[in-house]
């Protein structure tokens, strides 16, 4: 059946009738807040919002929206920048926003496992882990306001990746309505089963196009009693890489954090709040903001101590935090650094792995790339570079008109994916590809990936109701 | 096209020439090593054993066996206990043997990774890790024999999961040979790599019958410089439990290892092996044999001292080894307790989890199932129960017909398995399904999901030429 069989306000009426609270909104001034995501560079224009209160209610929302051809997509927090929750602009495509599946349904310490509705903000379901003494790792900026189902559709990492994994080595189980309206029911908080194909690896990280995640069970780790921070300055890169590779062994699996800044966005940073000061004594090219943590008996001060003193011959200078606070005013360098980017307008964000051995490579090669081909932008370099991680952002000359910004920054994003492709790397290590990384990465994806892709989405999906035209293109048939 | 379309020896000679260098075997006594598995339980009947030494000789014989409709079951160190990698018994199966693809490919300590050949045996793949200072920690009993191929292909568990993961937490990457002969190439070291579906997850436990891995990049960790090992004397198994949740803090994330023995369990060992003496010096119901390993500054027996001491109401008794030598005699009731339980011929061996929280519960009500169901046998609870997964074994009177053997284990077994459903469990924690547990898995999944592996394997595998009949069942038109 085709989107256009039945009219519009036909369409809209059954579904209103599917959601009798008020949960449907078809008002464009309702629908606003669903239609752009975080950055404000991606909006959309959805056929109505619906906010289903239940796994029940999702269910008959997919039915009927299977049988009647309504394209739907899924939607959490809207911090995953890549387009893929943000509705198409052609006014054909329900959101089906998780946002009233927002409870902790449990909490059990002694199983180590937290099971948590879709809509439920991650900073919550972390809060309600604390509450247990449990630690639930994942961690980023978008924390208060991302979605636990937008964080396992998209496979999210963050600043812990390289102690507790991605948001994919977290998850237990899953509840998730297929396409067609079925549910699958494979919410479980087993550490160990090897009961045929693991289905739930399918559905983490493809972005909501094989099916909606409507409840996670993710695994707890015991709360870590002690936390050392230290602040680092460091002659270059290729230090920042050897201290991390030294980092491993000495602070054994106890490191939790590993984030590299150089010294241009350490002074983004500064410009930006003049109540931070320069960190360290002098000024360093490299900056690494490391974290560890522990419970029990274990005396972390001394270990980080010992393990910066024994790295001496890289570490040029470098602060322990004495306290939380200072602990956290350490992390306000990084934070700032990111909020202050986004100051003067839009600017380029990639988000790119390469391995780690290449990383220090892959940053002189890629800076001078960015040189070369956007000479009047700004490029600042920073990440998880313990996962091989880096956010290389570009910022253009304050001014700059509109529609000369977009090919200049493109011009950058070209010039830094040739680097990756170069190392054998990623350009998408993080946020997925959704709508805005669609081109780049079917310029490089091999044939039998992407036919493989095309595969399994038509296997879940045969009617392609789900999440259109992210990560897989638009086939003719489907481009209504 | 039907397995019967070509003869015989068209086939076998078709297949001899793509393997020129004596790579096929048709023998009977040639065939006879792969034809049964380690316990010697599951026996079958290979049409001829193929034994490729590169990807592209598994590329074209699977090329030349789809288009001839000949099926193809791949085979590693036959370790997997589940039927999956023996040839089924009507001689129509052709095996394909990766054990001449052994090699080490590269070994990265600042990436932390490894890339190995699908036949490496895993001991040696850890040997190479550990010649670089590193740690491949998958660990267990059959490490000498299995092979990295068929870890990724069973999702291999083991001693170390509580700490390090599953096999599946441990692939960065793999290289495939699809059904139809195409090669899927995944082989990466990136940590952090969202870019579209994370198709290597559908490889891995999927016992074969998804695609052949011929290779696997697989995380490294530190080495641990230091080890410790404990083995304590307990009241119960509910204290057990208890002492885990305690250890999981007071331990932090160190600990490696933490195995649950009951005191007939370690009779069974102390009875095969007279030169082995009670460890304690008074027998207990219940023993943890627990591990951690840390590598840095870290005082790791200060640690397990002060967490033992902090446990005083749980520890009736106990030793922390103070040599590598007294570790590895702590390890040997373990060991010998396992060995020993196979010295009388067939028994049976069960591979089950249930959420941590339930385990005491468990093992007291299955052991009264089977002194319920099969009062004359000897059952025997042990595992890693710091991951929920308890392999409960039966082991039947001495002197018992072997046709009585049978029904008496099944019956033990669907004991076992029922109090396994009640409590939320998997009846396949660590194994597989196969072919061995494949009823009782049938009987117990529910129709999306069942649906949803059909439509994988479809997908897959349209002409189910991969390891047809394990996990799903045969359907008539295959039955041939």
């Amino acid at each position: 059946m085709s989107t256009a069989a039945l009219p519009n306000a036909t369409r809209l009426s059954a579904l209103a009738a599917i959601l009798p609270d008020g949960g449907l909104l078809t008002r464009d001034e309702d629908l606003e807040r669903y239609s752009r995501d975080w950055s404000g560079d991606h909006v959309g224009r959805p056929l109505a919002v619906a906010r289903p209160r239940s796994v029940e209610d999702v269910a008959a929302l997919m039915r009927f929206c299977s049988a009647a051809g309504i394209a739907v997509v899924p939607q959490g927090g809207l911090t995953g920048l890549v387009g893929a929750a943000v509705a198409a602009p052609g006014g054909e495509e329900l959101v089906l926003s998780l946002e009233r599946m927002s409870k902790v349904r449990s909490v059990n310490p002694i199983d180590f496992a937290i099971v948590v509705e879709a809509g439920c903000i991650l900073e919550e379901a972390k809060r309600a882990a604390e509450a247990q003494d449990c630690l639930l790792p994942i961690t980023f900026g978008a924390q208060g306001s991302c979605r636990i189902g937008g964080n396992v559709a998209t496979n999210a990492g963050g600043f812990n990746v390289l102690r507790y994994g991605m948001t994919r080595d977290l998850v237990l189980g899953l509840e998730v309505v297929l396409a067609d309206g079925r549910v699958w029911n494979g919410l479980k908080t087993l550490r160990k089963d090897n009961r045929g194909y693991d289905l739930k690896q399918l559905f983490i990280g493809s972005e909501g196009t094989l099916g909606i995640v409507t409840a996670a069970a993710l695994k707890l780790f015991p709360r870590p009693s002690r936390v050392e921070t230290a602040l680092v300055g460091l002659r270059s890169v290729e230090d920042a890489m050897a201290l991390y590779a030294l980092a491993r062994r000495g602070c054994s699996d106890l490191l939790s954090a590993f984030e590299l800044i150089l010294r241009d966005g350490l002074e983004v940073a500064l410009a930006a709040r003049p109540d931070l000061t320069d960190p360290l004594a002098r000024p360093y090219p490299a900056y690494v903001l490391m974290e560890a943590s522990a419970g029990g008996e274990i005396d972390l001060r001394a270990l980080i101590e010992s393990f910066l003193a024994s790295a001496g011959d890289l570490v040029e200078d470098g602060v322990v935090a004495s306290s939380r606070a200072q602990a956290e005013r350490l992390w306000l360098y990084r934070e700032t650094m990111v909020e202050a980017q986004g100051r003067g307008g839009r600017y380029l964000r990639t988000d790119v792995s390469v391995p780690i051995s290449q990383l220090a490579d892959f940053v002189a090669q890629a800076l001078a790339a960015v040189r070369h081909a956007a000479p009047q932008t700004q490029a600042l370099a920073y990440g998880h570079v313990g996962d091989g991680n880096i956010h290389l952002n570009v910022i253009p000359p304050q001014g700059l008109a509109p529609a000369d910004i977009a090919p200049l920054l493109h011009g950058a994003e070209e010039a830094i994916f040739a680097v990756v492709d170069r190392l054998g790397g990623s350009i998408s290590a993080e946020h997925g590809i959704g709508r805005v990384k669609q081109r780049a990465f079917l310029e490089r994806v091999d044939s039998v990936t992407l036919d493989l892709a095309k595969r399994v989405k038509t296997a879940l999906d045969p009617q392609t109701i789900l999440s259109r035209g992210r990560i897989l293109p638009l086939v003719p048939s489907e481009d209504r």
